[in-house]
């Protein structure tokens, strides 16, 4: 029986998420590694692995190291190497197939001084996000790192690594498909240019709308999703999938009405779900959307009732009055999360519809 | 030796303003209820029995379960009440003096038929912040519910609890003090309504700006503050501390630079900070301050240089260009937080500057 906050996952959308996107992999002859920073469970990685995965990402050491013992074999840690944790890279790098992410020729001359066992990196290019990454235009300080790279001895390079984050910013097909188009574009050359001296590098790209909505992905040698293996309004609103294909909902017992205001005030705050909201057309910000009890699960969206307030236990949700007057106190009521991977970092666990407790690291 | 994202204590700034809130609480004669919401720790809520408490706030049941471990016996849960959690109530309610908050004639109606033990409640009132409670000047409801509170023969009634949270939105003493000013009339108006029938009704606030800004407090029974434990940097905007009463920060490896941009890259992200902002006098988003290194500690404030973005696992920083120069890849940058309590929540455990490791729940 829930009686706190509690993150529900079905199994079934979500194994069929990860079937989907393993699909159209397979249609592209592109690798699929997966993020796994969104679930970071051991059993959800097994639906992947029955799916034929092999290579995954995550964006810590910790994360790997929690994967490895699974029997996870092939881990690239998606995050530029922190140089502190060259303990932990030499554990991992002597066990599994290792590959870190490189954006300067300082890191890569402390990898190859410290390194124990073989490693491989990939560069970060900066596509035009400007978060992290060499600039895709930089060909001098590419060409200083792999010079470096291949100087080490101990190091091999992977090829070129980019995120394209713009395309959380889409709201539709078409703006998706012009960031794709622009993103794969500039790293296809990047690839023209390094590749006689590096005939085995790839070019690997990792957002979940790029991956969800683009067709045809035959250009990149390998995609990085994670989130799609739970979606979320965000993505619903980018147009990554459709409100069925969300795979968790958080389930928060009623403690309280304000039927002045239309309100239920919901167990269930920023420490559970995060503070993640989204503007909609009419400006008003939202934190998740409810949806109909069903069962142990949840169905449809309900017209006009979301969570419109977030204090740091408790939640206050806006219904039309009708639908305020279904609840009493000590029901549940069952809410879509804006972001899937940050409120999943907060619940530590999920429950699934039968009520299994699936545990994450 | 610190690797990886780390959130630093000075343990004698929180024992010293946790003196200062004990010393005021004494000199108000009021009964301070610290929230220990904020720093959830047994050892740290050790320093508060140090100065004479003995009656804690917490928010959740689960809170209140870690601290009975440690032997208090005097807890409120400052949440309106979830019915569903009766067992955990019972349980605690047959051990300590446990005090619950209510707000609606069907949660005391359900604690009146379920409860095996005797619990004392607050009523939450809602003093026009419109999060929870019953309006202040509702007082139809208020009377309804303390009849059934008598009726019920197991609850007794502890007074009128509420939060004025505007006093987060003031930005000077003398807005703060209006915000008290006129709260607090309201609060005492619904004292002098219902003393009379109910003699040893308290009123209690509990926000960190007014506990820590207005001097005389004489005028209500209780507080119960909780960030002041560590303060912040929205505490600093408010006006409710100077930046050196500032207990925590976080320690942070830097990965990459961007120096065309001013930037550094650090390990340490949306996942160890939180999300939580300030926009600044020029309108910039600003995640956190940077601060000078001081050994295992830390000293002032960086003129300058702050947090300004913030990706999952990773953030960036933005600073003057001679103080960019300063930093290499592998050093460790401090970071002030904006919002203390949502920071420690995420972080789980505190390294003191000397170097020692407090655990929370």
């Amino acid at each position: 029986m829930i009686t706190i906050p509690t993150l529900l996952l079905n199994e079934k959308i979500c194994r069929k998420n990860i079937k989907e996107m393993a699909d159209k992999a397979r249609r592209n002859n592109t690798i699929l590694r997966p993020h796994f920073k969104t679930h970071q469970s051991i059993e959800i990685g097994r639906w992947f692995r029955e799916e034929g995965i092999d290579k995954i990402t995550v964006s810590s050491l910790k994360m790997a190291v929690y994967f490895v013992q699974d029997n996870w074999k092939d881990i690239l840690v998606a995050f530029p190497v922190n140089i502190l944790e060259i303990d932990t890279i030499n554990q991992l790098a002597g066990h599994i197939k290792l590959s870190l992410l490189v954006e300067s020729v300082e890191a890569v001359d402390y990898l190859a001084q410290h390194l124990k066992s073989p490693v491989s990196v990939y560069v970060k290019v900066d596509i035009g996000f400007h978060r992290t990454g060499v600039s895709w235009e930089d060909h001098q300080t590419i060409s200083e790192i792999l010079k470096s790279v291949t100087r080490s001895g101990i190091i091999s390079f992977s090829g070129f690594l980019t995120h394209a984050g713009l395309s959380y910013k889409s709201r539709s097909i078409s703006e998706i498909q012009a960031v794709h188009d622009e993103s794969t574009s500039r790293m296809v050359n990047l690839k023209k240019h390094f590749i006689a001296a590096h005939p085995e590098l790839k070019i690997s790209i990792g957002d979940t709308p790029t991956c969800s909505i683009i067709e045809d992905l035959s250009i990149v040698d390998e995609i990085r999703p994670g989130n799609f293996v739970f979606y979320d309004i965000t993505q619903v609103i980018i147009g990554s999938c459709s409100v069925n294909q969300i795979a968790i909902a958080m389930a928060c017992p009623v403690v309280a009405f304000h039927k002045e205001r239309n309100e239920i005030v919901i167990y269930g705050g920023s420490v559970h779900f995060a503070k993640d909201s989204i503007t909609d057309k009419d400006g008003k910000t939202i934190y998740g959307w409810v949806v109909r009890n069903d069962g142990t699960g949840w169905g449809e969206v309900i017209e006009g009732a979301y969570l419109r307030k977030l204090s740091q236990e408790h939640g206050i949700i806006y219904a039309p009055a009708d639908i305020v007057s279904e609840y009493k106190i000590g029901d549940i009521i069952k809410v879509l999360p804006v972001h899937s991977c940050t409120t999943a970092n907060l619940m530590k666990e999920y429950m699934t519809i039968d009520g299994r407790i699936i545990s994450r690291l």
